[in-house]
């Protein structure tokens, strides 16, 4: 008998979940539906800033794949058709034709809800006036680009300073606009403790970057012509001749919530290891719209990220398709640049641990991301926490030059296998001059963490 | 009372050891003493390629710590002296200055052989003629750059293909040489199977530089002027105006061998996880004089590597000072580079697997550095090793561009943590355009090794 797998949402959870199924179970055995309410499926969010900065040239270079190219692989795509109803106990969604306004049932045996994030919009007065730009979406992208291009000025404003804001600051640099990022945090990348935000807050100032820190927009000012022309704060005015809006997602659950599913306390959906909607046999959800065990706290926590994203979809659309697979949690892993500058992140910062209840020390180390002597050792700081008598690692933040921020990935890998600071010590990794002093700058962090931990007690 | 250490040997290993026992412990507990035969203390022979090849413009860049800078810590450095004879028994060590001539006895309480390897130099026609150099030592490299400054010629022969060999091919790349390598395997770097060796031959082709398999070296010709002319095999002959030799090193244990101390099967020491000399409890021995075990096949190797003479020297000068710590071990990681292409490698070839006993799949996959639309995204080829039913990670190699090689740390830190590629595939690694595509490359090979593992019984 022939299944019917309803997915809602066409990026990348869904249709990872809807290829793999597809690839385990062949359309005698297993009908796909997939409803996007957008114009695009499988395209890199992650990538628009990079678009936008002209080191990417065309938007199709950011779509994985085009929806005729899933049609072809026996998925029935129905694009620019929103889901506006989950009805659990009669195993249907309702669902409208976006350019007709025609709504229809459809039933489903297996759910997948990828409906992923929403971008913050403040009710500012202003928001909506021309020059103002999310960077969510491909049509986002497109039209801050057609505004840049178009645009005589070249004051640019980011509101937010976390890793979209970041990266759009570089694309604006890029196209030759002056920046000024305002920030209702301290200091930028939150994601990091403020000693090491402020390291970026620092780095960026020399590239030309101001960030305004402790900033809560009041307005977004417009001009005579009815466009933005500046950012205006309770203590200052920041004239703009375009905005960006970087600042952070909230998980995308209307239809979830609507439909009685059960929210964490971030707002997002919950789910089993198999990606399973918890209480619920033959519903899955995955990407941006769930909260993820948090591995190194214990909690559960709403990370938007491609990266997770496509693994869910893989993992849900194995399970659909009859095989076993589970996403045991996160460790919290994010890097970023601006321009030279690399950041990185995983674990717990500090903040995070005190309010696991978490005694920690916490340990910064310089040093360089290859042998001092060779040519281009950029600097590189590496900050760690480690817990209070286990000695277990918690966190790795990294600030530094080029090779500095993948390295955060050693770190992940010792979260995930709950290694202490004194085991990381003799961790055997890959050195040569042109890729690592002899020490490799993770390991001297370790050291260090290690005797704070052996001191501490 | 004041104890005697002695140490045998001023490099990586055995200043290591001084600094660190003296650091914890002073001039009136311990008394240091350091024979050196050579000249130099603490230097990065690693750095030596990048040195010759210009892009370290001055020796002394690659001295980490000269002796006066150790003497004044309280060390007595003895440079141009060469230890002769252990006697184990009688707690003393019998040295001899270099260039008087004189020799004398100094007893220790506690002795640090770290003599490190030498040179494999076969017993070649030629071998000692002007124009042939090794590149181990400082004065090596000063010899071979005045050699490539006054020599009319441009064509050089590396006989070896490892990784000095690979760096010294850059090196004279750099240098306006046409380059040749002669190798004895069938491909270059043995430490990768000959699948990725062979990867790496043709991108090395690619950049001009020809590599001859299969060659064993029968005679270095040298010309009318007494100076090498040609690399001679069985089967053919290479002009040559200078010559290189990269085959490798064994250890040095002459001293230790004499003195009946227990060397393994590959002619290094044999320690237990303090770095003390199996079976005696006042001699500690570290760096590329000793053998290591292999946490992953559980063998006892012996690798020359600066990374772990550096961790075992500060290991022994903490247990020589008083404190605790101990080397656990290794897991095999290299890194290197030739010219763009960057190779690395951890765990097991499929000849090691097969050697330790161990039944295995082997996957090879082909992604991109960075994500495949961003600009310079690299081709990365990666094959893994996994053991067959428990899944075991057992071995990584890596070629591709900028931002491959050192990858390999997220498998030697999985292979330290014994984790199976099942596990790997979720693995929170940083994700971000212009760092990696969504999927990592190392969890796209973990993917595909876990369905081996999964399909293969």
């Amino acid at each position: 008998m022939t299944e019917r797998l309803v997915v809602i949402g066409a990026d990348a959870t869904g249709m990872s979940a809807a290829s793999q199924a597809r690839r385990l179970r062949g359309v005698d055995e297993l009908e796909i539906v997939v409803f996007e309410r957008g114009g695009f499926t499988s395209f890199s969010a992650c990538g628009i800033p990079y678009w936008v900065g002209g080191a990417v040239t065309a938007r199709d270079e950011l779509i994985a794949r085009t929806p005729s190219e899933h049609r072809e692989r026996g998925i029935d795509l129905r694009m620019r058709v929103e889901v506006v109803e989950i009805d659990v106990a009669g195993r249907r969604v309702r669902a409208r034709d976006l350019a007709s306004g025609q709504e229809s049932w459809t039933a489903y045996d297996k759910l997948v809800i990828a409906t992923g994030a929403t971008p913050i919009r403040p009710d500012l007065p202003g928001i909506d006036a021309p020059g103002v730009h999310g960077v969510q979406t491909l049509d986002d992208g497109q039209a801050l680009i057609e505004t840049l291009e178009q645009t005589a000025g070249t004051r640019a404003v980011v509101v937010g300073a976390g890793y979209i804001g970041v990266e759009m600051a570089e694309a604006l640099i890029n196209r030759g606009y002056s920046v000024t990022m305002v920030n209702r945090g301290s200091e930028p990348m939150s994601t990091l403790d403020p000693d090491m935000g402020a390291s970026v807050r620092a780095a960026m100032a020399g590239m030309g970057i101001e960030v305004i820190g402790d900033a809560e927009v009041t307005e977004l000012r417009t001009g005579a012509d009815g466009r933005v022309s500046a950012v205006v704060t309770a203590a200052a005015e920041y004239p703009a001749d375009v905005v960006v809006l970087g600042i952070g997602v909230r998980p995308q659950t209307d239809l979830a919530r609507a439909a009685g599913l059960p929210l964490g306390t971030q707002g997002g959906l919950r789910t089993d290891m198999a990606m399973r909607v918890c209480g619920y046999d033959n519903i899955w959800a995955g990407g941006d719209c769930v909260e993820v065990l948090d591995l190194v706290s214990g909690t559960q926590r709403h990370i938007a990220l491609g990266t997770h994203a496509n693994k869910h979809g893989q993992i849900i659309g194995s399970v659909v398709g009859g095989g076993y697979a589970t996403f045991p949690g996160v460790v919290g892993t994010a890097v970023s640049k601006v321009c030279e500058l690399e950041v990185a992140r995983t674990g717990l910062r500090e903040r995070d641990a005190r309010e696991a209840g978490l005694q920690y020390v916490a340990v910064t180390i310089e040093s360089t991301a290859r042998a001092g002597y060779y040519p281009d050792a950029g600097a590189m700081t590496v900050k760690m926490l480690a817990e209070r008598l286990t000695g277990r690692l918690l966190g790795v933040q990294i600030i530094g030059g080029e090779g500095a921020a993948k390295r955060v990935d050693v770190a992940a890998v010792a979260l995930t296998a709950r290694m202490t600071v004194e085991q990381m010590i003799t961790l055997d990794l890959g050195y040569a001059p042109p890729f690592s002093p002899v020490w490799d700058p993770v390991l001297v962090a370790a050291r260090k963490a290690a005797k704070a931990v052996r001191e501490r007690d």
